[in-house]
């Protein structure tokens, strides 16, 4: 049996047993193909290989509704409904996306891409259901790491009170994007070790490997199977508590057994949730045995798990853990927060080196920043290393909690720019979604150096301070010499020029380029890296004045509420010379694709602009 | 014993029972008082007197801290700590606030105002004391209505991880600010209504009521009742599930059984949770009757509960909520969600007449935008009603659910504008919060005729609309005839004239003033409306190039990122005219207040900004 031959869920429902194993290893060896080639999730999808088979065997998609919660778990999903051909693209610009896209299938029933959404929009759906007459079911595949988040908590509360018919299937892999962590995971651990479940596993497996599923075994075989379903409803609290039917925990690589409880859930008329057990990373040796560092990779050498190229650019994230590091040495007041990202966000040194002082909150955005507004309203000096696009969860939390009571609380916000995994997850609203809240400071450093000056800074001063970086520093920055960072001061990286280019964060380097570029065509243009945008440099914006040159501001950051959006709100109120055009991300969603193939997707590639540029000239001349 | 005997919380714990019950009812007369006459939370306030004496009787503030969630519960714990006398000030300028604040008593140990917030800050204060090698207890205090928000979760689950030293105190009056909901709601009743728990409280009440506490009985009686306290740990699943030893019901109005609880709850070394049962609106016949409606309250007659002034100002909340109705008659796709605030967004009646179409989620708005994604998915037509300062809570929902999936949501946001609740509560963020994200519209009606427009608009229209508006109509907009509304075209209130006002919101009104006190100048200005914030009336801003007169934008919202930050990029990037002056709510958070002195306090009431134009005039000529 070819997986090219499934052309839709249905043609998975005729296999027979082998034929289904069969399946589940050549959709392994595609997934580690593809991601091999194109990065990608890794661990999360060769985890749900036969969890997915199943879904699709006993679940009519794309009538009944699948959401795969976060989406690091579709690709066997994708694989199976229509998608195989196009896997090749996966994550590349104009191919197939690394999450769940309404767009590319009817399979995909929900967009996904931050975590703990999909229990509330499976809710939704089966609401409209219930008042459209349907009978089909909604499906929720939800991580244990996601579980974390209290939009989870929120949506099981909602639908056990209501008592909407609804099938949550927990994938309990034990880990998240790190080790899992929180009282949740402990307790799912004791249940996941309960004797009940060790016993019924082993007796369950002996049982499906060795006895042929033919001829006149069949009746009591199913017999069997139904005593053995009745025992494994091992005593739960926590959903029972919030009015959920519990069933499991269940082998979740043992596909004919899923089978018939996914079958059994499907009677219910009440809420349901599945426990389900996967192992993160099964049938890959270099994935089980590293299944957060296989979680999301760049390209790799499949016949040994290793990247093709090693790193040459350096990371802010660990360049700012390891600056955390030596701080903390000297002043005991520093602690550090992550949710579930210590490794990603660079914290990992200081975990090790501080245990006690890095509080990993689980996937609980919002709690990390109001827990350091607690920690840093007893003195402490708090610092959030969060990615640009997860802080979006806790905006509430940045005013009302840490800003309002102007508490001195730092936050390293990395990937704030856009990135390989498409509008999910670019980190391009951030500007827009801080400037406007008072007492706080918002810098964007061009370099490690910078970073590091403003990461003193912050940690000695008496307000909020968000440092924004995006993953990697710019090779061209590393040729520069370093600057001291001044807030407020926007240091000229070239000599006054004709025209003049405001640029901040990963666009100081694009506007060097264009500065190389405007030269060769006889236009001087100075460079400006406005690292701090909260203070704007209010001196150099009444230099611009009095030279009265045309400038330009450059933020790979939406146009709207942006730097650009702050230089002119600041020259109107004081009637000083406006900015006279703002590169800047238009108002669309950007999709997925390389960094540089989406520079020049939003024309804010070196190029573009400087085209942009001489144009603007010759109609001027 | 006189209230005003205690100054500080010390001065509790030598009394007797008797003075205690004494101190009690007069804390309550004097809610009853003050909010008779400022207005307030009323209900909340009366059912936490017991529970705020033994707080105080047990735990030692400000050493020990105790954090009030909300903080719709704290004026007994603010008459109790030296405010007394500032009561009479109660949420008036300059006076007392209506919630706990850092900077009025070293006593309100963390800013409260949005639910769900205290046990990660009391977590935070608690992870701090360990590292600095303390001993104080850290008690978060908070109701079952805010423990269905998530970031409860997130903190329960965390604490209870790492065993970290914390009491949490839940007030479970049976009612957040409506009739609670949720599966978690359900579950707590059925404790409350446990036999053990009913047995022994009539039990305790007997005994506390009837035997004096003297002399030889001591010994005895505490035997007994350490022996009753050991029969009340009713078994608990939920909170033990998430690491935390549960006490609990107990009656909170029985203050010197609690106070034994508490003191046991002391001597945990691991993280506890206390499930106080009280009633909200005790000790008052009308709030204890109405507990829904007396929770937030204007100034009302205390000897029959009735409001001072009959209220002649429109609701622009019920007018939509009454308008859904209608529509929904016609349109079965129609489906409503509200926070926990049906009666305050206007949604009642629409609750009455579609019970099954309105999902009420609890303080849960992360899920309700969420569930309003799976809701359209599905095809049918959700209208979230939420406050704009409660939207800050959805914000990446909005994004990632709403926008990015293209999804036909129709929020109806109300509040937004200052309002008498402080700056926790103003609605002044949501044009920066939400104008840079893509595909949604954003209009903001200046009379109840122009919203019913933009209602009917919303709910066919294919994407997210967000509808803004201030609590009530002003007066003048009565005055007024109706405009019908046009998306992206603003309505011209008044002729041409040598300056013109680009108002929106509630700011259109006081445009209209300041037109005329400029006309009593010699100075013609015309008034626009510019109901439609996003998309911006891009005509009319050519139009007004072409004139070449002065234009100033007007808005109640934060400067920076707002409509005036609009029509300045806008203007950039397409090379029209920039505004001369924008009037909007400066850098800085606003205060409490009343609208009125607020509006004077940010120099945006019409006369202010009357001084200023014509100042800017004389500047000129």
């Amino acid at each position: 049996m070819d997986l090219r031959d499934i052309r839709e869920p249905a043609d998975l429902r005729q296999l027979t047993q082998a034929q289904l194993e069969d399946i589940a290893s050549q959709l392994r060896e595609e997934i580690i193909r593809v991601v091999s080639k194109n990065g990608g999730h890794l661990a999360s999808n060769l985890g749900v290989v036969e969890l997915t088979l199943a879904l699709h065997r006993v679940f009519d998609s794309p009538k009944d509704k699948l959401i795969f919660d976060v989406g690091h778990q579709c690709y066997a999903h994708k694989m199976l409904t229509g998608r195989l051909d196009g896997m090749d693209s996966l994550r590349q610009y104009g191919g197939v996306s690394g999450f769940p896209k309404r767009s590319e299938s009817p399979h995909d029933a929900y967009d996904t891409g931050h975590a703990s959404t999909s229990i509330s929009a499976a809710l939704g759906m089966a609401r409209a259901r219930d008042l459209q007459g349907g009978r089909e079911h909604v499906v929720a595949v939800v991580g244990d790491g996601a579980m974390t988040g209290g939009l989870c908590y929120e949506a099981l509360n909602d639908a056990g009170h209501q008592k909407t018919r609804l099938i949550v299937i927990l994938n309990d892999n034990q880990m998240s994007i790190a080790p899992n962590v929180g009282a949740l995971s402990n307790y799912l651990t004791h249940m996941r070790t309960s004797k009940a479940w060790i016993s019924l596993k082993r007796a369950l497996s002996a049982f499906f490997l060795k006895v042929p599923l033919i001829g006149g075994w069949l009746f009591n075989l199913l017999q069997r199977v139904k005593d053995s379903i009745k025992n494994i409803f091992v005593r739960d609290r926590f959903f029972g508590a919030l009015g959920f039917h519990y069933l499991g925990p269940i082998d979740g690589h043992n596909l004919r057994y899923m089978e018939k409880i996914f079958q059994r859930a499907k009677r219910f008329e009440e809420p349901v949730i599945i426990h389900v057990v996967t192992q993160k990373g099964k049938g890959y040796d270099y994935a089980e045995q590293e299944p957060s560092n296989t979680h999301g990779v760049s390209p790799f050498h499949p016949e040994n798990g290793q990247p093709k190229s090693a790193a040459t650019a350096r990371s802010f994230g660990k360049a700012a853990g390891q600056l955390l590091v030596d701080l903390a040495r000297e002043d005991e007041r520093i602690v550090a927060i992550t949710a579930a990202m210590a490794e990603s966000t660079g914290l990992a040194p200081f975990q090790a080196a501080y245990p006690a002082r890095l509080f990993d909150v689980g996937i609980a955005e919002a709690h990390a920043v109001t827990l350091a507004a607690g920690l840093a309203a007893s003195g402490l000096r708090p610092v959030v290393a969060l990615y640009d696009t997860f802080l979006q969860r806790a905006y509430d939390q940045v005013v009302v909690d840490v800003c309002l009571q102007n508490l001195p609380v730092t936050f390293l916000i990395d990937r704030a720019a856009m990135g390989a995994d498409g509008p999910t997850h670019h980190g391009v609203f951030g500007t827009a979604l801080l400037r406007h809240v008072p007492d706080l400071m918002l810098l964007n450093p061009r370099s490690i150096e910078e970073m590091e000056g403003m990461l003193r800074f912050a940690l000695s001063h008496p307000g909020a301070v968000f440092i924004r970086y995006p993953r990697l520093e710019s090779a061209r920055m590393q040729q520069l010499p370093a600057a001291a960072f001044r807030p407020g001061v926007w240091e000229h990286l070239t000599p006054p020029g004709e025209i003049c280019l405001v640029a901040t964060g990963p666009m100081v380097s694009e506007a060097l380029a264009v500065r190389e570029m405007l030269s060769t065509q006889g236009l001087q243009a100075q460079v400006v890296n406005a690292s701090s945008v909260k203070p704007l440099d209010m001196d150099f914006l009444g230099e611009l004045t009095r030279l009265d040159i045309p400038y330009y501001v450059l933020e790979e950051q939406a146009l709207a509420g942006g730097l650009g959006s702050a230089v002119s709100e600041a020259c109107v109120q004081r009637q000083l010379k406006l900015p006279d055009y703002l590169f800047a991300l238009k108002d669309v969603f950007v999709p997925h694709g390389s960094h540089d193939r989406l520079l020049a997707h939003c024309g804010l590639d070196a190029r573009s602009i400087a085209d942009s540029l001489l144009g603007m000239r010759r109609m001027v001349s």
